[in-house]
């Protein structure tokens, strides 16, 4: 199933995407896509709902972030090579774990804004994992039980931010509308093989990023797995799990976001998001 | 005003200390000590409140975290000189930020679980801030105006995890139970200047930290304003703001906690935490 939110910020309904492309009404069902829905075993029950018999959407919504009320919003840094590579850091030994701000969750197409002072504002195509259960101290073997699903997330980071500015890195991971997420949480059954997704990111039509998941270095069980030993994790939480190469800061001249650069981005079977950039 | 959240873990109800230390029912006022209700104004209209119309509460009941529903649990780290000398780390430029996991909260009170694999479980008293309202590049003239209250946090912190398992502090930061918070929010018109409270930690009753606000490198406002230009801040956010020196890492031998282990920490007119230690 392709879970979505749809609507005005703040006022997001839950919905679900036919087979021809139609926005599905859930509200009858559930009253939101989030963690407190997802913990419940309702995937389950949802996975019998007749949706030709839900109400189409008509016109054309907003589409919202396709979890609500997320819990926590933890990424993995330098999870793929040639990206490592780009950096000019060293593939790390353990997954590297860092937090965004939930407060930097948006609609996978809504506007992302430039920081006040920002001039290394870039983009980062990566799978996000959410999560469908309760997670402590879990195994590689059961990790994949606890996934409820997938999504695209654009994982938005100021470079000066994060690597400048005192240590640790949320300081550039963490402005409002750097984390959007969506259009669509996609259930593990119809994602199949999560190590096999090709992914890109353009940039006013230039393809920047041009990966796919089966070069991470941590997959979706270790990195499930690994989280679980240091924190637990929560039915909604999201997990992004890092970028392949092309950011901005790897090109040669680096080369950043600017007001009214358009960037597209997306994942096989995960939809695509569209944003247009503006000065905070 | 101490407000509180009282009851069994998840169930708590919206509670205040009267001046003869019983705690009176808010239930019928609001619906709990969160950012929904600290971010509409509701606390100038608790002020107006006859404590002594609403009920005590009988007994003994447990105290929960003094906030519920916490957004973001953002940390500032080496914020007193001594602390970043007994760390071997030099002082910051600029506040050096990182999160904790909001799922590590706990009741003041609660038991501590060191996590699997941990050999080097640490402590650290500090002052938290409990944001009041919607807070985006706001001048240290005006932060103290988005500030509710304040807290004791204690900090604690795996230090293996945090400083060898691949970079970024939050491994060592976010297991459960190492975010205690409360007894109480302390509204800020009750705790007078945030710079000048005395505040200590005890371990089976010897005393590792005894520190005051007053040597914090930079204070409350310094500290939300500076926040609120890399991320916005909402009501019920907490901002735990650094531990003066004495943590188990600093001593020599170095020390750290073990299960049996009796904390007791606590920041004059905050209140006091009590934590046994056990093993998770």
């Amino acid at each position: 199933m392709k879970l979505l939110r749809y609507g005005p910020v703040g006022l997001e309904k839950p919905g679900v995407m036919d087979d021809d492309a139609n926005i599905r009404d859930l509200s009858r069902v559930v009253s939101d896509i989030s963690g407190a829905m997802l913990g419940q075993d309702n995937l389950a029950q949802l996975q019998g709902v007749d949706l030709e018999a839900l109400p189409i959407v008509e016109g054309n919504p907003r589409i919202g972030a396709c979890v609500g009320q997320v819990g926590k919003f933890v990424c993995i840094g330098l999870n793929y090579a040639d990206h490592a590579a780009e950096s000019g850091l060293e593939l790390p030994e353990e997954p590297v774990v860092f937090f965004k701000a939930t407060s930097a969750i948006m609609g996978p197409n809504d506007a992302v804004e430039i920081p006040r002072g920002s001039v290394k504002t870039d983009w980062e195509v990566e799978l996000g994992i959410v999560i469908g259960k309760e997670t402590k101290y879990v195994s590689e073997e059961d990790a994949l039980d606890h996934v409820a699903g997938y999504c695209v997330v654009n994982d938005l980071s100021e470079r000066d931010f994060q690597l400048h500015r005192s240590g640790q890195w949320v300081k550039g991971k963490s402005a409002d509308t750097f984390g959007p997420i969506g259009p669509w949480l996609v259930t593990r059954d119809e994602v199949g093989d999560p190590q096999a997704l090709p992914m890109y990111l353009e940039v006013n039509g230039h393809r920047y990023q041009d990966g796919s998941t089966s070069t991470m270095h941590f997959g979706v069980a270790t990195i499930v797995s690994h989280l679980s030993q240091f924190m637990s994790l929560q039915p909604g939480d999201v997990i992004s799990t890092g970028t392949p190469p092309g950011v901005g800061m790897g090109q040669n001249p680096q080369t950043y976001l600017k007001p009214g650069d358009k960037i597209e981005l997306g994942i096989q079977g995960l939809g695509v998001q569209r944003q247009e950039v503006v000065q905070g």
